[in-house]
């Protein structure tokens, strides 16, 4: 078939896009990212990707799943295949409580909302507190998905930087309290306690209440994203934040990373008054969450041991952890440093002043190996000097010739910088909207 | 498990929601359904209800798409069960297309974005092109999830009336020059063409150049909702607004009437420019649709006679809209009046002065049978006297003796008003969040 597209501009100084004057002020800073058309290279088998945030779902029992889901529209099709409430299925909301009583939250089954992925749980809960110019607080860096949903309702970011022991209270107070200053609103603040992504480090517990009594004082909610909490290394768990402070943290839950993303079933906990209004808001997003995807979950989560299958995953991501840390020991030059994860996917990495992680971004590509830069991870341009390794998807070998392939390519830039000065300057960037490249 | 609830406010003057003051200004006008409570009576076994939109799918061949989906996890599970992009699955696409054609549209798969359901698709047109304040102009009555979209983005809705033939171009070339010389920014018409939610009236073929053509002259973009288009009693088909003007409009379009709503399957066609802003909106609003769903829907279209299906739906549809419309005419009292629907779901009523449907649906519910009061589909307040009945899923049996029991109700109130004048006093009333009942 062929497409009418619009006729061609009768001069080059007439915009392509006839709509341009139409759109919301929010779509003005909507561009796609700049490493996209990169990515499209960079998933040549040849290129091993370091980029994406793709969870390796090759030790799910498929032939079970594909029983249970033939059982599932064939005894309850009708109902698998129909409107459900905006709310969720009640036992998938039951059996998510005993999920997050693993992390010491208490919750009641009617205050979770059962959403497509957790991306869709922070859109809601963005779109029900932020106003154009409101303030969110959020690590620096944070989730790449999180800044697109912040800028898709004109929310403000602020950053708070981590160290070791993830976002520094002090630092959290002083931005608090500058914002306060200047008179701004300050909506929540945005945390991924547990192996963040991209930053790969994990909130201290002894840091927890003091972070939550710094928002508390402010009359600032917490939004704890906590998609990778059950992937502990070490079968380690952290008390999350909800557990202590029900009344002033939103939850966010994911089962994208401990069963299977392409499902997109996560869920929002919240407080009664806020739960009420977000079903409210997902109606008019989706009128509901997928009906036979929500039973899907559920039934294998009755039927499998899916603490075992967790267990299955942390031990392969464990792996290909230890594979990147040796491999990143061994061959990256001298000058940059990472993070060590105790869980989840992703190491986060600093090179040498001189090197710009962006612009280099195509040469490491040429170089048949791919990463995301880090300024995409900030709403500020901060993270010229930062990228995101993630070694879930590929196998270790491959992640060993991926590192072995970015430590060459490393040092031909520094070579360079050292040469020539610093190697290619770099624009202030905004936010990027994510991409399953970037999560 | 117990809930650790928000301590009891020590006055009965203190809010019973401590974040009240924190919510964004859209999450104000966000309120509950009045008649969200009576649903829950309303869906006893012993009430007829006439008030929902769930497509009927028992004629659905559940043996078949039991065996499609254990294939498709089984061959490709690790594809369904993973990430995919936020435009969606590129052969659904290309399928997507095949279907539009049956209405005119001749569309390049590129320009094509699945989303959860058609729902979202409003909800990321709106998100694209709407400031707060910005006017919307729809049908009146409209979509109640699509009044729920607007308020979300504070849009304002401008109602243009219908007749049999649907939307009137005069009125809708008045509303736009009134609000051109109010200095109003007009975004787009949202229009629902075919078999109209809920007035159940189809736009007539001759109107349709003549409303593409005004909304051209006020540079004003049309958005055609086109969930019902191949569900006309007679397989007729009309053609779609985007066929004729492709640069001016964005077309949505569903699977839940035509195959399985609980799958969430719908799409948006946009203009190219459109398209790609639209991607990314999406990216941030879910990340990406269901792959596993998206799989199942094309599958069903490569190897299933689903135009066969179709028709059976039709035809079920069309006898349960026979024995609506024969009962209304058998039953209700003279002063009624209603539409006669060629396709879709939906009978549109007005009562007789002096009776207001909302004050009267709890009695009607007590009668034991439920419907749709009309003042949820338009923004304004109007609609007291009219009244949504769907014939979509009950048996024609059932849906007899739903307007049997309704006429009674009926007959009483306008006793009562002959008696004592109006009964019950409406207030002015916004727009209420859709939910499955109201679809």
């Amino acid at each position: 078939m062929t497409e009418n597209r619009p006729s061609k501009p009768q001069s080059g100084r007439q915009n392509l896009d006839p709509h341009l004057e139409r759109y919301a002020a929010r779509t003005a800073g909507m561009t796609a990212s700049e490493i996209r058309a990169l990515f499209a290279v960079a998933s040549r088998p040849e290129v091993v990707s370091l980029a994406g945030g793709m969870p390796n779902l090759a030790a799910l029992p498929l032939d079970t799943l594909s029983a249970q889901v033939a059982e599932i529209i064939a005894d309850e099709g009708l109902v698998a295949l129909q409107y459900g409430s905006a709310h969720g299925v009640p036992v998938l909301r039951e059996q998510i409580c005993e999920i997050m009583a693993l992390e010491g939250i208490k919750a009641h089954p009617d205050d979770v909302v059962v959403t497509v992925g957790s991306q869709m749980g922070l859109d809601m809960v963005t779109r029900l507190f932020c106003d154009p110019g409101d303030v969110v607080i959020a690590e620096g860096p944070s989730y790449v998905g999180a800044l697109g949903s912040f800028a898709a309702y004109q929310a403000q970011v602020v950053h708070v930087a981590m160290d070791d022991q993830g976002l520094v209270p002090s630092l959290l107070r002083e931005a608090l309290d500058q914002a306060k200053k200047a008179g701004r609103r300050v909506k929540f603040l945005y945390t991924i306690p547990n192996f963040h992504n991209p930053a790969g480090v994990t909130l201290a517990v002894e840091r927890r209440a003091e972070i939550l009594e710094i928002c508390r004082e402010h009359n600032v909610l917490v939004v704890e994203d906590n998609p990778y909490g059950l992937l502990g290394f070490d079968g380690q768990t952290y008390p999350a934040l909800r557990s202590t402070d029900p009344d002033n943290v939103v939850y966010l839950g994911s089962f994208s990373k401990t069963f299977a993303s392409g499902l997109r079933v996560g869920w929002v906990l919240a407080p009664h008054a806020v739960r009420e209004k977000l079903v409210l808001a997902a109606e008019s997003a989706t009128l509901c969450p997928p009906t036979f995807n929500q039973m899907i979950v559920s039934r294998y989560l009755a039927t499998h041991d899916w603490k075992g299958q967790i267990k299955k995953f942390r031990e392969n991501y464990r792996d290909r952890r230890d594979a990147m840390l040796s491999a990143l020991e061994q061959y990256l030059p001298a000058g940059c440093s990472w993070t060590k994860p105790d869980g989840g996917f992703y190491v986060w990495v600093t090179v040498p002043e001189g090197v710009d992680t962006k612009a280099m971004l195509p040469r490491a590509v040429t170089a048949r190996v791919a990463y995301a830069s880090g300024t995409g991870f900030y709403a500020d341009g901060f993270g010229s000097r930062q990228m995101r390794l993630s070694y879930c998807y590929p196998t270790p070998e491959r992640i060993r010739e991926g590192v072995r392939r970015l430590a060459a390519v490393l040092e031909s830039e520094m070579d360079l910088a050292r040469t020539f000065g610093s190697v290619g300057t770099r624009q202030i960037q905004g936010p990027q909207t994510p991409s399953p490249d970037t999560v």
